[in-house]
């Protein structure tokens, strides 16, 4: 990433990881790997765990003092829990530096966006990000290197930042081996909605229809469908409340689509079924043309 | 299988397979390799097939005169289609041996009980099986001799067959190396579809919901919710319309709990929410260590 490479007549800059999980922590990673940066420094609450991450070597230095760190960075990027990311860019981006940029890389964008954009005015200098990787694991012992490489990365600009940051965070992404792909963050959540935030919700459902007794004939089709249901309650909660509106669109489309396969069956149709069930099956094999082409 | 064991007393008897596709294949391969019959014949309607299956070494014979064949059986059991399984019994039954019994592979159990009931009256020596294993693939070449090894297989006596037949059938699935759960065809219908047909319905719903401009998007999530939508519409068509009086009731009690997680995203209730995310995660887990328990 040209524009923050240390050069002669630019002070070198580091790049600020706000809050070390499993996306921080392999931030740190792959950024290191790739000698993006003279300085990763980690910031967050808890100095036993920032020690530990450092003598792990993921990052260079750590602190508890964020706005003293925040003010040497060249990016910084806030990877807390997605309810608390307007609250820290908001509470971190008057300590920038001139030329600093900083970013997230939480699930949701728009009311984070929104948030950030009514806190801090016109010419803010908060670009949105949201890499699609990730795992069931969390903590920056699971930290990878290679999480980005192939990954897509969405690129929210927000409404009231400036528009030339787009492309740095978007070329910060790509050093890290993703695809970026820009969007509003009204498209991105609703797009999100569709693809990850609704199947948990419809997993959820799934696994609590099914009464405890019945477990013991539950095979593959089971597993598979309800296997998201054990993530992290607390995480999906978040990102289901910081989502609703979109949520609630994505739901009503998905409430829809079934109430019309179990009209099929109660009014005895089978060959309307057999259609729907046939346009289901093409959407799910186009998916999985896409994604074997892209690897 | 002591029953089915040729004896000086008893006419040695074959083992008839009507439809020799995955799961009739992979009963024969299991059969001949335990030596349960002194003879495993194939029963269908297309002979080119038929005599690959025994060039292939799956059956010892095969024959397009059913009523020939299955007057010489110990026993039959009948794997066509879950729509044609009622009337090819009742076609079939009174061509028996005074010994015999035939019974089926049917991933539904109500319906076929009830038609067979119907025609054969009291005395039947019908008894419905429903062996829950399988795979994506179809047709004899992809036949398993341990397909059912480990395996659940639910045998359901029909309401007018002969009760003490149904042990006989439990023994002939349990030495094809399955665990077998005796039911009422109903509780088994009911049961299948919370576990089985109703996240096929769902997973195809929610393929078709996620709009295609969307796709690039969908991770891990999407892939696993939606993986089986990408089965044969027709065998599925099928199983919903035989089920469809169970469908509709676990298509109802999932609908249900959607709707009440939905109602806690539009009302803004976090709290409620986790915990209904909670009990979700919980069930999940709690399958999860059964089926680990079972290995």
């Amino acid at each position: 990433m040209k524009e923050l490479t240390p050069s002669e007549k630019q002070p070198a800059g580091s790049l600020v990881i706000v809050g070390l999980g499993l996306i921080g922590g392999s931030i740190a990673l792959a950024a290191r790997q790739r000698r993006l940066f003279k300085h990763i420094v980690g910031v967050g609450r808890d100095a036993a765990r920032l020690q530990q991450a450092q003598s792990a070597g993921l990052i260079d230095a750590f602190s508890l003092d964020e706005t003293a760190v925040v003010a040497q960075a060249r990016l910084v990027v806030v990877c807390t829990p997605v309810s608390c990311i307007a609250d820290d860019v908001v509470r971190l981006a008057p300590h920038l530096a001139e030329e600093a940029v900083i970013t997230d890389a939480g699930s949701t964008k728009q009311n984070i966006c929104q948030r950030i954009d009514a806190a801090l005015g016109a010419g803010h200098r908060f670009v949105g990000s949201h890499p699609l990787a990730g795992s069931e694991k969390s903590g920056f012992e699971h930290a990878r290197a290679d999480l980005y490489e192939g990954a897509t990365c969405v690129v929210t600009p927000a409404a009231q930042g400036v528009p030339a940051l787009t492309p740095i965070i978007s070329e910060f992404w790509t050093s890290l081996g993703a695809q970026v792909q820009i969007m509003s963050a009204p498209e991105h959540d609703l797009a999100l909605a569709m693809t990850s935030h609704l199947p948990h919700l419809v997993a959820s459902a799934l696994a609590s229809s099914v009464p405890e007794k019945d477990l013991s004939l539950a095979a593959t089709g089971f597993a598979d469908t309800t296997r998201i249901a054990a993530g992290n309650p607390e995480l999906w909660t978040s990102i289901f409340m910081e989502n609703s509106g979109a949520m609630l669109q994505a739901a009503a489309e998905f409430q829809h689509r079934l109430e019309t396969l179990i009209a099929a069956i109660r009014d005895q149709q089978p060959d309307r079924l057999s259609a729907l069930l046939t346009a289901g099956k093409r959407r799910r094999d186009g998916w999985n043309q896409q994604s074997v082409s892209q690897q």
